[in-house]
């Protein structure tokens, strides 16, 4: 996480300001729900909230009172009393700092979430615009980076589509997973505190009771957040190669959009590089790499111990910062991203109709060949072409064993470029559902 | 995936006959689809399964062809030609080798899936029988590996329940990501086969239709199942040192079942060691190493590269033996623990009123002391009862400030050890519906 | 990288000044070589050096130029002409960005490495003094958690020393893996500058010229950078988590220091919680998380591609700045650890003698007994005292097949604690150079 | 490890009757050095020798005694006797099994080392050969997959020989970790057995003593020797990946060699992919997985735990293997290269004279415009021909800003070719040590 790759609606959920706010909510909302129950004075609880409501938390105060105490909510309920009164005695009645937290942290990464689905939207919404309007481009598919049959550029583009509404479905799932609460006490026996406060801040602040919690909050629930970050961050990579790779010297079938007065080189003035989509796959490798300390940390000993505190403080901002970051990056990549059909169609052009290779084969084996056969005929006439010997249509026509089972005509027929995109509306339906 | 750690079961899934057959019931439904749209000859797609449903596929022919041809899938193709005859040339019309090949991967992930979730469900079984055996058996929770206040051992296995629940309910989640079927095609445009074919092999296999293919299935469906893997291998990591950690000789709370004629050390005879929770640590780290390629892979280059193809060779049965191994090992561990109710109280009482020093706590401030007094109240009289100077109950009796606010009643009333375990019932209701 | 976990030493090296102020030390030192080579004029160098040598450069001013030219080493070229004048047109003459950008890298991590070799000597320091202060303080050993035989606890600490010098051995030579420089231009021929700039600027720099760049200087360099200090990281999570095992209530051989005023838990006054190493044990897992995008970032494409740029921005600073905190806070953990030598003593004792089991069992196989029949008499008498049901050496002694092969005086001569010990001094020597 | 990736030679370094020869020849050496210190007999150290050195020792047999004692150290030795005869019972005298078990591992880690030495010698023998050819075969290097200035074909071999050579100087560091033999008892003390034994083993065994073990040899050792792997096989993937992208069919500069009979696709006859080299960049993604169970298997329990044991046993095998596959068949890859200059020179010819654009850019500061003014002529005229509008030289000669610092033969001079390839004797030289 740093200033370069980071939106301040992410960050905002990770700063302190932000931490000492859900922590007084979380506080205070168990007090009234201790009131309720008489274990503390509604007054208190009552007084707790007009004192501090409103009020922005001293963070260096903060900051000064735990470098003494070595403990972040002592801290805290230490500066808390100095707001509220003599009535902070109420505070945190039975509870233990990691109900306050883990509740925090996963209110936290619930609004990253929120935030993330926002980002996948404009995602998924620029790949939708940009699909329909590409829906019927003709550009050549790929295998192994070798050219094999025709695809439209709205299909890649769907293609993304799928792979993100994907995501955002993953990431529903992530956030449930950490979308709970747990106010139950220095071994999560509710021995100090009844299980109906835990109920009533949950529901307050958004989130469900965690069932069973042992101090902490359980680190699978995380491991299954980060992971799924992961996952996503993986999709992003993916889409942002395939840019990497259309806008090649070679290839040029898109281009990342180029501000005037953007410069692509120091050195060499005529370069228009894909550095959003360069920048992406490294903001991706990053994102990944949160997911292996996010497994590690589930292994606590025993009823808690701190060991995932320290990493989560670093990867929680990082992953969600620098996710949030890319999504955003990529959705505006795409909304921008300069598409050349010239170039498509060239390309396509470039193999002299040996893209048609798998059509001839097929167009053989229903006339009688045997699939052995007909695999040697279609080799024998395709490699020349290439080798740049020849065009694929014109050695077909010539060679007399192909003949045998095919006239002009019918190869010809195998030659359709619109023979290839005839389920692109179907499709379209599959993905998007309209086409 | 070594003979060790791997049983019979899940290793058949990736056994090549398996794969073997699985291809050609593939390839056998998409010839009856093809037939019935007419496009093969109903007769010949009736030959292929009358000659080829029981046939045992001749691994060692097919690595022939394939050393000659390079190619998996047609080495596959030419040894079923020699079994079904000439009538084989109507099979794989208009598919491309990834259409079997990624749908074959999906149906042995699947079926890997099933296994996995039987074996939770062994651990599951397991974890429920035992906790309720234990549900009121007091030990103590411990926070940074430190005393701090009772549980019970039925509710350390409790939090184990309901961790693999959340774990079957992923891996169910995982199973639906891969559950997909393509026949779409050299680039998935269909071109060559209708997308009828597909809907009919998908139904006939048990999975559904991708909704866009690109040759492959997109393989970040791939990185969500064996990311699921990995968090659930953590989680058999966290039982498994939560056991190794009972098990060490100055905790000694529970043990591994040890079998007569089984030797600890070869030079330690009266060593029983916890060699299976050990072992299963180590286990774990291996199924969450997948991960991180199993999120590259993501990463394919336009329609497809195969560059996932090796390393999916390898983790697919590495990952999915391995934690089944784990999972079914964990299982028998948990049914046959020996645990120890003695050393558990023992324990509990080591730390001379400790663990009540919170309950004490709180006393004070419901009795008017401010938190930070009470704080320090309790931590004067506990410092000595830590260095072993003194009994904590003792010392608080004696405590002229701490007497100002409790009677010797009332302090002794919070060392009331059935207190901590009032809630049980409710937490076992939440974990399992029942108490 | 948070400030919670950052000492201002390793952090200063990734700031911007101090980024631009290496940039600066670069362009200056390769236009004394291009003046000295009559590439540019002599007096524009010097010009150079004069008006920026001891400038700040304004962070905000570049960061502006950046908004509009979206190039970082444009922005601060365009910034440096702001201070130097006219002749801030003979800067950069043949370069291209990454000259600048790696080479600046290179010197950020080698000034990194630097400050992790003193780190390493602090912690160093700490082992030795500990190790030959408890040298001779015995203490049980334990395999699989389980008592096996007697060590010291300075033998433990020597564990250490051992495998932090091997760290340090490692980083000196991580550290001589990217001391490199690169002036090589934009795709490293030399084309647009003469090889002796670059000879000169590393000299000037404390590096070694790259023997071939890409433009890059290859990443290879800095995956094995990064994959060390992984391996250091690991280091320090295994001490800290033998730190950890010391602490446990049950075992209590060692705590960290515990300052006054230092509150261990919100909840429960008298816990004195391992927080430090549990800390240094999250930590490790970040500065291992950074390993995999490092070796995923060697795999740029052709002369070099921009996707390691963001990463590195990230885990440069990340890595090293943790990496950084955690040695100097483990140095300060170790050197104040409380050591319980009578905790120590007491867990010695625990097992009632069989700790001495092996060496019965020798005795025996060396008075003619098999071993397979040794292992069996030692096994019988062992049960039982793990049951807690008698006495080792007493149960020997009434033994009847045991008494045929080892009489009295020879059973309790294997009870000798000092037979354990009387390596310890050997080992020093080998692990320390002395004893 | 499955076969189809696996060598037999580096795969019997991982079979059981290899790792039994290895356990004999420990246990053998041992007992010659006890014998020589009068512990044993030496006519039993004889015995042991004679009836056992060309013993093929009884795998199934091994493996039975085993599932009995649930021990495969005891197992063995138990096997041996039957071979030995009553002489056994002097072998293993105060040993431990993991002085056996950790000697033999790092026996079979410096042997695999051995054979991935050998295989990168045949890498680096290939790559220079074949650097040598094409030394001044001349071809565009490309920053961001976008062309940039020239290079030839033998700098690109060049780069990767430096890379490779840095792989084979960091695998022999590598080895030197784990080159380590511990023969040091239970907790490493020696007590039952003196340290002259392990010194004799060593030596035998083509090892140095581990200055201090504690049971185990520390697994910062094994950690380092896979993390090193991991970097080789992501050097593997660099190289790979360029190969990949010279083969795309836009590019296609080089392509793997082509077998006659190899089929590219079953359904494309005209196809021909790089599937070696994705197979290595999916071979790399594996060996890379491996680091983080290596880098995780550090942190083991006091004197050891055996977490890290079942992970090894995959882990050691998988890495080892796997490598040594992906690097003899990259060494194949390039020996048989085939490589296309003349579609090199077309590529290089592609974009119209751009390539020069950092020379005119140079000689326009040089001739006194400003770089910032400099840098927008050649922009102004790169970017039509850019879009396929004009050809740069022509442009710039019809530029009147241009012309008033440089005349048409000063810009013509910047357009030659060979001004870009004059250092490459010098680069070649630092590279190979000869040009």
């Amino acid at each position: 996480m740093i200033p370069r790759y980071t939106r301040p609606e992410m960050a905002s959920i990770w700063e302190p300001q932000t931490r000492f706010k859900i922590w007084f909510e979380i506080e205070a909302h168990a007090a009234d729900a201790l009131a309720e129950l008489g274990t503390i004075p509604k007054q208190a609880a009552k007084t707790v909230w007009e004192k501090a409501k409103n009020a922005t938390f001293d963070v260096a105060r903060i900051d000064e009172i735990e470098r003494e105490t070595k403990h972040d909510v002592i801290a805290f309920l230490t500066h808390l009393a100095e707001i509220v009164g003599p009535d902070a005695r109420f505070v945190h009645q039975g509870m233990t700092s990691s109900d306050v937290l883990d509740t925090c942290l996963n209110v936290q990464l619930t609004r990253a979430a929120d935030l993330l689905l926002a980002d996948l939207d404009k995602v998924l919404a620029a790949l939708k615009k940009r699909a329909f309007e590409h829906k019927m481009t003709p550009t050549i598919g790929r295998s192994h980076g070798i050219h094999a049959e025709p695809v439209t550029f709205g299909l890649k583009l769907a293609y993304a589509y799928a792979e993100f509404s994907r995501a955002k479905e993953r990431l529903i799932a992530a956030r449930k997973e950490v979308a709970t609460c747990a106010i139950s006490g220095a071994v999560g026996t509710f021995a100090q505190i009844d299980p109906r406060v835990e109920a009533h801040v949950a529901k307050a602040m958004g989130l469900v009771p965690e069932p069973i919690s042992t101090q902490v909050i359980p680190r699978d629930r995380h491991a299954m957040y980060f992971s799924t970050l992961g996952v996503i961050a993986s999709s992003v990579e993916r889409l942002a190669v395939e840019i990497r790779h259309m806008q090649r010297t070679e290839v040029l079938e898109a281009e990342e959009f180029f501000s005037e007065g953007q410069k692509g080189s120091s050195a060499m003035p005529h370069k228009r590089n894909p550095v959003l989509s360069e920048n992406l796959t490294g903001l991706s490798r990053m994102v990944r790499a949160y997911v292996t300390p996010a497994l590690e940390n589930v292994v606590l000993w025993h009823e808690r111990d701190i060991s995932h505190s320290s990493a989560e403080r670093m990867m929680a901002p990082d992953a969600t910062v620098t996710l949030d970051f890319a999504l955003v990056r990529l959705a505006g990549l795409i909304d921008k991203l300069l598409v050349y059909p010239a170039n498509m169609q060239k390309n396509l052009d470039r193999l002299g109709g040996l893209v048609h290779s798998q059509r001839v084969l097929l167009a053989l084996t229903q006339k009688g060949a045997s699939r052995e056969d007909a695999y040697k005929l279609v080799q024998r006439n395709a490699m020349p072409v290439w080798r740049g010997e020849g065009d694929f249509l014109q050695l077909l026509k010539k060679d007399a064993e192909v003949k045998k089972h095919l006239s002009d005509a019918e190869i010809e027929e195998q030659f359709d470029l619109g023979y290839h995109l005839k389920h692109v509306d179907t499709i379209f339906k599959r993905v998007f559902g309209e086409s």
